[in-house]
């Protein structure tokens, strides 16, 4: 077709609809390198602050889906599930979420990327799981998911190469945190990913990358409405992440958590967010006779979650405590000055503690300690009392797990009585 | 300052104003090539969508006057006049309005430009006239003016490093069309040339960049708030150019059109541009009861415009026709095809004929020929005779004369009757 990057920005800066093909003919210059970067910020800039309408919005995504790879159309794995997260703080639901659906009978291969800045990766969780295997190709992941029911993998860079292009422009040119933005990036590589049905966990709060409640809304809508668009069946739930999900903020941490979690039935707030997500997968998947619960409380699931693990090469042992995961050479546990009631946590200040002790990477570069993170022994609603510790250090030495008791004395919000439940947001809702 | 460029794009993208000194610290890093090209594209975009206020205009104006030069303040010259205008096809204003000036006994320094697209350049049509330097210095330039009253050199690329850098970008980024944008990109060229008084020809109408009148209003208007924020005494008129303001369109054409004008009491349109122009120059000057009406009618103006050719090494011949200025190889007249009023005129296609003739330049790189161009011999109102040529093409060859004899036909707009005059724009209005 006949395109010119000025007619394409002139457009778009002035407000206007770009015309079917229009957005195609662009991302696949830029996956060229036709396009020089200043004239693609320029766009991203036109784009968030102009925004971008339904249909090309589907146009953006589909073509970031295929441009530069070898097809016209992402593919698609008939009867398989995937599941996406906007990522939180101790967010470690995946970790659940495979083996109940496995357990429920459902097919799920899941491709993850690694954590950045304040929020872990599932990848980096299940590293730190003694030989856990995440670089897996496709076919092997299929195989295992053929076995068990459920695998996980991690996310080749070249799986929608637009989209890494354009994500680098949008962190430097602060055009990241806008809905339409986000839902094109995420939806690129889930179609990429080729998943027939898709649940998406929208997360909202003081530890998610979007505070705003509405924002996370509106992100759902747009991921929803992409994803049908594309015809895949996809659902979507806000989860609350004003608080960490998990007692637990750290790789091995988070993964006897979630051990823990479902092997004592998923009652807690962690557990209750994987089980909502398994039964919209449920209902995606056509299985709605399939319990989901019963799954839960039976322990098939976490029965499935050794099975899971053990085929992905990773060695637990399910009759220690620590299950056999690494444990940090250092524990030291924090107390309150005060006494009260938890009324609220600095969350995403408690994901940055993590980050420094080790348990995550501020650049692609730095190394991650899986042993290290912080134990919550509270959550909003609970009791303070100033001789039991409220949280626990563990650390790589004594001089950091000082200094992240340090900051964490400012994390914790106290009042002299509990928040009345109707005061708190739902922990799971419909956009 | 603690500044950092993210906090910066942030800002602008969400509208709020920049804080002092912010924008300062932007200019400055960029002029030392401190910001990538694509964080600078998305600043322009959000400074596009969202606006700049008064006093961050200033503030950027006045960084883009002395950022990367060795001062911290533009330079001001006490008693010295500047003009600028913001060009149109046959604007030949300055040839006019520079010996009105200093007939009437002001001192007039201009720097300029040359012309790009449809569009001529003063630096151009006065490079047509025989021996005539452009290539002075500001030392030379004001020991001219000091002697003839005034004088006119080239623009040095290095006045305003900044709005270099700026004005590419938003070339390439279709950020250029917009008022404020425009507004500091011209005052900090003319903040760094030093006049103390500085008078502005805002064009508007079908011949100029600024189609739209209210944008030329609003571009008037943010132009004297800088400059009157910056200390300067400045004024502007908006001018209708929605038919060439010059009976000629080319180079050597308009130095012979201009002095045509000057010699015969400026009763035209250009010369009417002209006296008004100064006569806003004499009230900002102080020069209150200097009578810019008797400078011209007596011929003062006329001969003082000969004097000043001379004195910059130009050789004029005031006893011939041509002044002795290039001929073209070729004339050859235009004729309509059907009799009637003049309405209209495609003015910029008209100016773009003249560019393909060789008058104008695309690229840089392209050479100027100072003999062709464009006749007119109608203006709007005109009757138009099938058997008098409305126009006269000046090319190099037979072939090129046809080219925009063909052209030009579909230029004209005739009408049975004539506009009537309350149908017609002000030529010179207030902003």
């Amino acid at each position: 077709m006949d395109w010119d990057i000025h007619a394409f920005l002139k457009a778009k800066r002035d407000g206007q609809s770009h015309r079917p093909g229009e957005i195609r003919a662009f991302v696949q210059r830029l996956v060229a390198h036709q396009i020089p970067d200043y004239q693609t910020a320029a766009w991203l800039m036109a784009a968030f602050l102009q925004g971008l309408g339904q249909e090309e919005l589907l146009e953006l995504t589909l073509a970031m889906a295929t441009a530069g790879t070898e097809r016209n159309e992402p593919p698609l794995f008939a009867g398989t599930l995937d599941k996406h997260s906007t990522g939180g703080v101790g967010d470690s639901v995946t970790l659940l979420f495979l083996p109940i659906c496995a357990a429920s009978g459902m097919r799920i291969v899941k491709l993850s990327g690694r954590g950045l800045g304040f929020t872990g990766g599932t990848l980096d969780k299940l590293d730190a799981i003694p030989g856990f295997r995440t670089d897996l190709g496709l076919r092997e992941l299929h195989a295992i998911a053929d076995q068990v029911g459920c695998a996980q993998g991690g996310q080749s860079a070249e799986l929608a190469p637009a989209d890494k292009i354009l994500y680098a422009l949008r962190d430097a040119t602060e055009t990241v945190e806008h809905p339409a933005l986000i839902a094109s990036s995420v939806m690129s590589k889930k179609l990429a990913a080729g998943a027939e049905s898709l649940v998406l966990d929208v997360k909202w709060g003081r530890g998610a990358f979007m505070t705003d409640r509405e924002a996370a809304r509106e992100l759902a809508r747009r991921m929803v409405e992409i994803g049908t668009g594309a015809g895949r069946r996809v659902a979507a739930l806000l989860t609350d992440m004003n608080q960490p999900l998990s007692h637990a903020v750290g790789n091995a941490l988070e993964v006897r958590a979630a051990l823990d979690e479902l092997r004592s039935g998923c009652q807690g707030r962690l557990g209750r967010v994987a089980v909502a997500l398994a039964e919209e997968a449920a209902q995606l998947m056509g299985a709605a006779q399939t319990d989901v619960g019963e799954a839960v409380r039976s322990g098939a699931a976490f029965r499935k979650a050794l099975e899971w693990i053990e085929a992905q090469g990773g060695r637990i042992d399910p009759h220690t405590p620590t299950y056999g995961l690494p444990v940090a050479a250092v524990q030291r546990p924090v107390y309150a000055d005060e006494e009260g009631y938890v009324v609220g946590f600095d969350t995403r200040g408690i994901g940055e503690v993590a980050r420094r002790l080790g348990a995550g990477r501020l650049s692609v570069e730095d190394v991650i300690h899986p042993a290290v993170g912080i134990e919550l022994h509270v959550e909003i609603g609970s009791p303070v009392r100033s001789d039991a510790p409220w949280a626990t250090v563990h650390a790589q030495n004594a001089a950091s797990a000082e200094e992240a008791a340090a900051v964490l004395a400012t994390s914790l919000e106290l009042s002299e009585s509990p928040p009345h439940p109707s005061a708190l947001p739902p922990l799971v809702e419909r956009p």
